[in-house]
């Protein structure tokens, strides 16, 4: 059992489906009627996870320092990440990051600023929550084509701690996975994982679980 | 007295100019004949350092996962990461890079691999490579704006671990050099930059030494 079945089956229960889950780090998994199973992303905060809470913190990091050096656009993501971290200038931004003692969660924890910048139409914020729509609804594409999933109906479920957050970044989602996978139904997730767990465990309890195996 | 001032001090002498340096790494930095210096770059391998040889061996391993999920397209970097790291299978690639006690050095060490793929033409391969060329150049001609560099003969430093191991990364970055600054000089820096700092301790024994002051 693995905690993106876990929150697949909280969403879609029994039914085919796949689940998108954007959070500490990012991951792609669904399951067919012939259970089957298949995952793309996941691959964790330095090869892998584009459009995780983390891969969007790191992405508007680079964009403000980008911006102070002359090398990139200017962004209305600096003032906020200056006031975020209650710092006066781009240089102690490097103190911020690197000597804390959990930087991946500070990181972590810039979504609502992008998110807050995205709103005022902030051209880079934009751009870096399309670009996380964009990786996420292709790991959800090599999935669906791997397992063969689609047609009317197909559960997509939304799922971590980043779409609460960054609603931008499941509206953007959600536009492609409707655009490339006609008749699908996107859902965030609204209960806790834990009720998967829960509808696994009584499964097993009644010898009829059956675990997916990966293709 | 820094160690970008001091390889620009072994490149390029008392001359005003500017010095890319590309290894764990990687920042800009200029000096003029008024004394000013300014640097880009050099944020740090979580939120800069593009360029450098630890960003090219993960954009490498990102390149790589993404060709095994078909997120991205196949790429011959795949079986030379396999290789280098005398695995079988990707799925190892998290326990490679995750579990090591220097995972950056694990990952700055695949910059011959992409040179190696760059040299048969694979699109990945040439494509980091150049994206690398791209950001170390747009670093210099920030520096070289802020500090009204430019003209003919304006000496352009290459150091750093990485030009001597991805010859491709140096000439892709001089041709841009070349036509963004032109007339400007770019030379691999071929001393130790130890010999910046004997220089600089010998103007310092003679009372003779300037730091440059940051614009």
């Amino acid at each position: 059992m693995n905690d993106a079945l876990v929150a697949l089956v909280a969403g879609a229960g029994d039914e085919p489906g796949i689940v998108i889950i954007s959070g500490t780090g990012s991951i792609a998994y669904g399951r067919n009627a012939r259970m089957e199973a298949a995952r793309a992303g996941g691959w964790g905060h330095i090869i892998g996870d584009e459009g995780s809470g983390y891969w969007i913190g790191r992405e508007a990091l680079t964009a403000v320092v980008r911006a102070g050096d002359g090398r990139g656009p200017a962004t209305s993501l600096t003032e906020g990440v200056l006031e975020h971290f209650e710092i006066d200038d781009l240089p102690r931004l490097k103190v911020v990051v690197y000597d804390r003692e959990l930087p991946r969660k500070a990181v972590s924890a810039l979504g609502p600023i992008v998110q807050r910048a995205a709103e005022h139409r902030d051209q880079v914020a934009m751009t870096i929550l399309e670009q996380a729509a964009e990786e996420l609804a292709l790991s959800a594409r090599s999935v669906s084509d791997r397992l063969g999933l689609g047609g009317d109906g197909l559960a997509i479920v939304l799922a971590g701690g980043i779409f609460p957050l960054v609603p931008y970044l499941g509206d953007a989602l959600a536009s492609r996975l409707i655009h490339r996978m006609p008749g699908c139904r996107v859902q965030l997730l609204d209960r806790e994982p834990a009720a998967g767990a829960v509808h696994l465990a009584l499964a097993e309890a009644r010898g009829e679980l059956r675990l997916p195996n990966y293709v």
